[in-house]
């Protein structure tokens, strides 16, 4: 039989998951001798319980909590509802991670019309006392019983109006007696039923609302964002009170054991005498910082700094602790991992081991991947941000920040950015044909779109600062001049942008480049040196691609060859073909294409200088290259500029419509109808590749991918156009190349016969963004219109294109995983979706044996951290 | 070491896969000691050698030919290239089943300059020598070597030409001597090189261009139609050359050994005396009957019959014959079991039943189940159709004949329908709204649309005929006329449609209906018998429900509920339903709809008089119950009847666009996001079952499907909508009823959590038309656009929604099948998409432990034999 409630002193550090993070940690303290006061944790199976209770708390679970209860009375010698010397408690809810959305501590329990007037005299201030009854009302009426807490705002207000005052000090204890008599009453109107005045009921009904807070709203969606599934439920913790608003000789506090923002090694912390822990937060009073307690409280002082001092030892790291002081002894409340910056997280890792505190590798450990990103973008100058005023707010789509001069078309940005100027590209939104524009701009900046908008997805993907759905931009673009909020700007103007917060400034704001060197680059070292996956990057531009490097990027992963086409000189080419009705006018019109995409590849095997690069051939269906019938002025231009009538844009507009474009022409399927168009990519890759290694020397791979292969035989169709191309340009050249040929594996029938397809495949790439959507069967662009009934009904406890869908989308790449290694026990595998930069995603990969993760740029070191992670807890597991 | 090349007296009928039909039965006549020409076989594996070998034959395959053929020239007491008694030999393909579209048989062989010398000395007959001659040229470089054979024409005519006549027979065995030079150097013009006088040579060519025309379009397209795997390759037979044309008594027919026509146990052939076997094909001299032959040569004649009973004895089915006298000697040139139609195929297996010769079971196999469509349907009475001119033509996309009165709306056809007419509904082209008024059509006919438009797609679904895009019907809808060619039709005028044929006939024709009695119940009986698997139908209306049952469906495997809604009174409350803006409004709409739905649910549960209905709930995207925008009239129609305006409409048009609306918002998706939809149907099914138990004392368990689940929480969440609806309505009635809740495995998800989802599910139904789309990543409305090339190419061999996808799909169905019943063991499973009803398909389901299929009305006897083929064919190989 279960055990559902553990005494502190019966539980330890290791009991995290049943005891949760808080439950855990007061346990250790207790049996470490630190002055903890009593009490005991419901685990967080009694929680799963509840829910599969339908909601009940079972007999046998209240039985333990009351024993449990009456241990506690014993050690603390006091009774629940006693008039003398009444028991009181709180209660706090505490999972296993930290998480905010939970329910609310509840102060005080136990207090009733009885016990109220034993804390009277045991205080020796009646006012106190009734003031902490009514408060415990109010708080248990709309925590635990969710009365709209409207109802006693007001009332108290009629109180002290009654009584001619705005201040709650100048209601006196007869005052808040009568208090008291009317909260009851609106407890009694809202609920039918008086205020329980038995402190075990009290007790029960505290344990059950923290047990469904674990499910509201708030809750669920903190642990979608966490990646923190719902099976794991919330311990609760009931603990003696102790109180720091007794008088002078009383306190409370909170303390970080080293500086959360910065990392210095000194403790931080601030208190306040005579009050309660929420005066602190509240923020009315204004707090002390600890080292004034030196002087006032020397004793006190010296207790908690050892005591903290041997807590962080203890735990060996950074703690976060709560205190009081009672009537002149200490308590210690809490203590936990302190939250800390990603600064402050990377200089105590290193600091910890410089201590001898941590190994390197127990160090790589503290530092949580996600938090990284923050550290790589260029931020504005604090000094001079302090000093500016916001002027518009949108959604913050893509971290870093940005300023300079305003364009408000791409190409015009693009120019711009060509002659040295700072860019910033505003438009309504971005479209595909932007990508050039966009790659020059500091900053993007659009009126409109969610945060999986192109513009925000592209600028997250090239890495760049952008602020999208920004309702105070009114941008007229063929006055070129945008209104923001109540100021006119014309182009040229210039403004800051920052992706993180969303915010927009007037004027340019200076900018700080992120560093990668110091505490950083030695942690990443000890990274490097733990990990076993590869981290390559998803670049298409030699801009993109150095950045990676800088980042550490050990090679490509990921090259979308179609974003080069969309570029200007490039597209009416791509039309061309598009508009072909013979395999020869295709031909020729891609002969035009041959010498830009030679070119790109040239420059992006130089910017890599040998480090391998997988290209992936043209993938979107060709409707992309066009225009939509309802812009005809573009369709005009286009007849014009490629000399033939606008009927017949039209017409192939038409032909080229699909009903669900996701899984129309598009991918391989492309050069199984056109074959011209791998040949002519094979052409661009392998002569840049005899170019560079002749020129630079490098020791050029080309790594040549076939996006969404869903069978042996479509592979080897467009391997033949390849190899058909490859002998023909090693001929030309008289010289050849390696070369691989690979697959993107993203159709799921290409991984239930990925044993087949490893038989013409060097390599696979795992493209889950497409695996996601087609195993699903949810078309990303439209899924957003009913995934938030999925996660409102804990349907979906996350997002599927954010994190891998480990039981579903990743066994089909773990099957495919190893039936492709079965054909093939040497075949390299990757993933290139943007699931490679997902921390939890890059564990999994992992641990099925990929060689590799691609991510953007900018998710590289956090790939890197996030490997050496699951490279270490694999090590720890054994 | 493999043996590439048998003599026929090395074979028997049993080395089918490896010598092909023709060869393996050459063979086992050859040994039962018929008088077969001498011969031997090239195998199969010699022609998938031949591919893998880069389209060459190897030394050793050479040297065995060579081989064979000595010992051929042996046993003919003849040698290749002998001026005094040449051997000459024909080269016939032979694959394991027989092919149209493969390379046609080249006679003669072995004919050169020398040899013809010695042909016309043998026959004394020089004229027929150099015409032999002259003609093995022309066939030897059209089918050989692909020369274009005008050239070979024209030549031809020019030499009549120069002679004045316009008859080959005037030409004089010196002009064809003449003709032969002139043939030659077209050869030599067209290749570059002499025509080969090596009879070995000429042989190795014939040999490598029938293994080249394994491959040729016509070859690929038939495979693809009639699943035959690429890799099976076609032998090649050799065979010493007889003469039916060397005199008078010479001669050559062919002959079934009973009519395959009627199925009459009676010997059917024909035969021309002094000729050769392609000119009894030809037909430019009459042949006679095989009866003729028991005058005119009595000893052959019985030789002959008595031949025929043996081989018919020895295979134990009926033969068709290939016969060959030459000089008075019998030669039979080819047997094999006799093409037949369906009522011949159901007549001779029962008759050889009764006759002692086949075991029911084996009976139950001789009947292809793809042949009993064509018994299933009405057809024209033959003698009435004689008389008929067709006045239009269209594609043939649902078999069946009907006639009857123009209606050009659905409704108006709808109505005259319930009035008793017969009608034949006329449209541009369908569209779901359509449903009633082509459920009450004798047959359908469009002027646009293609096989898989959704008139086909219903009208095959139903059983109904149709004829679509025909391009002679323009309709003027608003007239109420439409001209069909030259004449023009009004409403009410009648005219038939014939769905087996394309073609369309003015006035009414009669119609004969099908029997399902007699040879045709005898032989299903014995199918049923032999079967495991259950045969249920999808069908949506009683109508259809009723036909199924007739045809012996054992209950409905999938009634799709949106069809209910599409009519006109009900879809005007959905449209309502739609246009809410909350759940209340919502229910208040659905509460309109829900006495229709019941009442439908009564009637189908009375038409199935107690057997199984599994209801699938409500599917489609919602924006299919809207019109598109640019329908201007209709949007104001419905603004108007639903007292909202164009503008509220049109908005929800575009908040319910899709991009890839396959992959949107659908299925159990819209009952995650509006409950009151499951929760409505399901009122709607239970509370009509509990009626029709009550009423019919059925024993009703009614079975609810969930479609397009994808996770268990999904499936989780409807079903406790269903469940709480249903423990209301049996309150409300004071009784209970059982009922089963299962889904649908169609999202590729499902299929890998499907040990999960069996946890929720009494049921599994797979539903591999979507599952095919979303594992191939193919959506089917557009998959068209490249398909072909994918044919084209050999990159799919056969048409994946019209047979399942073993490899692929089917490995995710297994797995799913297997992991549901991991979990529970008597999980009830079974197959609901259009691959029900496909004999391949049904083979597969048998093997992988389904427990039932469900398919169109029409084809539940095809399924129901397919079954039975199935389970014998497993007997048989135990």
């Amino acid at each position: 039989m279960s055990k559902y409630v553990y005494l502190f002193k019966e539980g330890d550090a290791s009991m995290r998951n049943l005891l949760g993070g808080k439950g855990a940690n007061l346990a250790e303290m207790t049996n470490i001798g630190l002055p903890v006061p009593y009490g005991f944790t419901v685990t967080t199976e009694a929680c799963t319980r509840y829910y599969e209770d339908g909601k009940t708390i079972a007999p046998e679970i209240e039985e333990e909590i009351y024993k449990a209860l009456q241990v506690a009375e014993e050690q603390a010698g006091k009774k629940f509802g006693d008039p003398e010397n009444p028991f009181l408690v709180s209660v706090r809810s505490g999972a296993r991670a930290s998480m905010p959305g939970m329910m609310d501590t509840i102060l005080n329990l136990g207090l009733n019309d009885v016990s109220v007037e034993g804390m009277a005299k045991l205080t020796d201030n009646p006012r106190f006392a009734y003031d902490s009854y009514r408060r415990f009302i109010q708080m248990f009426s709309d925590v635990v019983m969710e009365i709209d807490k409207d109802l006693f705002h007001n009332a108290l207000e009629a109180a002290k109006a009654k009584k001619g005052t705005t201040q709650d000090t100048d209601l006196t204890a007869e005052d808040l007696k009568e208090l008291v008599v009317v909260f009851k009453n609106i407890y009694k109107e809202a609920i039918g039923k008086d205020f329980p005045q038995d402190p075990k009921v009290q007790l029960m009904e505290a344990i059950k609302a923290v047990f469904r807070s674990w499910d509201n709203p708030r809750a669920i969606y903190y642990r979608r964002m966490n990646d923190i599934p719902s099976s794991w439920g919330t311990a609760v913790n009931v603990q003696s009170m102790v109180f720091g608003n007794m008088g002078n000789d009383c306190g409370t506090g909170v303390a970080f054991t080293r500086n959360p923002a910065t990392g210095e090694n000194k403790i931080y912390g601030e208190y306040l005498m005579n009050a309660q822990g929420e005066d602190v937060v509240a923020g009315i009073r204004t707090p002390h910082p600890l080292s004034d307690m030196q002087e006032s409280m020397p004793e006190i002082h010296k207790q908690f700094t050892e005591i903290a001092d041997r807590l962080e030892k203890h735990y060996r790291d950074m703690q976060d602790l709560e205190f009081t002081i009672e009537r002149g002894k200490l308590f210690i409340l809490q203590t936990r991992n302190g939250k800390r910056t990603a600064q402050a997280a990377v200089k105590i890792a290193v600091d910890l081991v410089d201590e001898g505190m941590l190994s390197e590798e127990e160090a790589v450990l503290k530092v949580e991947p996600k938090q990284l990103d923050s550290l790589l973008h260029p931020t504005f100058d604090a000094t001079a941000l302090k000093n500016a005023e916001h002027i518009a707010t949108g959604l913050p789509a893509s971290p870093g920040a940005g300023a300079g001069k305003l364009y408000f078309t791409a190409s015009e940005a693009a120019d711009a950015g060509r002659r040295g100027e700072k860019v910033i590209l505003l438009r309504d939104e971005t479209t595909p044909e932007d990508i050039e524009g966009m790659d020059f701009a500091q900053a993007i900046l659009t009126a409109r779109g969610g945060m999986t908008s192109h513009a925000a997805v592209v600028a997250r993907g090239m890495g760049r600062a952008a602020v999208v759905g920004c309702p105070a931009v009114h941008l007229n673009e063929a006055k070129k001049e945008v209104r923001i909020g109540d100021k006119l700007y014309k182009q040229g103007d210039t403004i800051s942008v920052d992706g993180s917060t969303g915010k927009v400034y007037d004027g340019v704001i200076p900018t700080v480049e992120a560093s990668v060197s110091g505490d950083f680059a030695r942690l990443m070292g000890w990274a490097d040196a733990a990990r076993r996956l590869q981290v390559r990057t998803n670049a298409d531009t030699p801009r993109d691609t150095k950045q990676a490097v800088h980042f550490g990027a050990e090679g490509i992963g990921l090259c979308r060859t179609e974003h080069m086409f969309f570029e200007a000189d490039r597209v009416k080419a791509m039309r061309e073909m598009i508009l072909s009705d013979s395999a020869e006018q295709r031909s020729a019109a891609l002969d035009k294409i041959l010498p830009f995409q030679q070119k790109d590849f040239e420059e992006m095997f130089e910017a890599l200088e040998g480090r391998p690069m997988t290209v992936r051939y043209l993938d979107p269906p060709l409707h992309e290259f066009l225009p939509v019938k309802s812009m005809t002025a573009e369709i005009e231009a286009i007849a014009k500029e490629l000399g033939t009538t606008v009927e017949a844009i039209n017409e192939k507009i038409d032909e080229l419509h699909e009903f669900n474009p996701m899984m129309g022409h598009r991918g391989c399927r492309l050069s199984v109808t056109y074959p011209e168009i791998a040949k002519m990519q094979t052409r661009a890759v392998l002569q840049a590749a005899l170019n560079v290694r002749k020129e630079k020397g490098y020791d050029i791979v080309p790594e040549i991918m076939i996006p969404l292969v869903g069978t042996k035989a479509e592979l080897k169709f467009v391997k033949n156009a390849v190899v058909e191309t490859a002998e023909k340009v090693f001929e030309e050249y008289g010289e050849k190349i390696d070369y691989h040929v690979g697959t993107m594996i993203e159709i799921p029938r290409a991984t239930v016969t990925a044993d087949e397809i490893a038989e013409e495949a060097d390599f696979f790439s795992f493209g889950t963004n497409d695996l996601t959507q087609m195993t699903f069967g949810f078309s990303r662009d439209d899924a957003g219109k009913f995934l938030n009934s999925y996660y409102d009904n804990r349907i979906l406890e996350f997002d599927p294109f954010a994190r891998l869908d480990f039981d579903g989308v990743g066994k089909l790449v773990k099957m495919a995983a190893k039936l492709g290694r079965t054909t093939k026990p040497e075949l390299k595998l990757g993933i290139c979706g943007e699931h490679g930069g997902d921390p939890a995603t890059i564990e999994f990969c992992h641990n099925i044996g990929l060689n590799y993760v691609s991510c953007s740029p900018f998710r590289v070191p956090v790939a890197r951290l996030a490997a050496a992670h699951a490279a270490i807890k694999e090590k720890q597991a054994k």
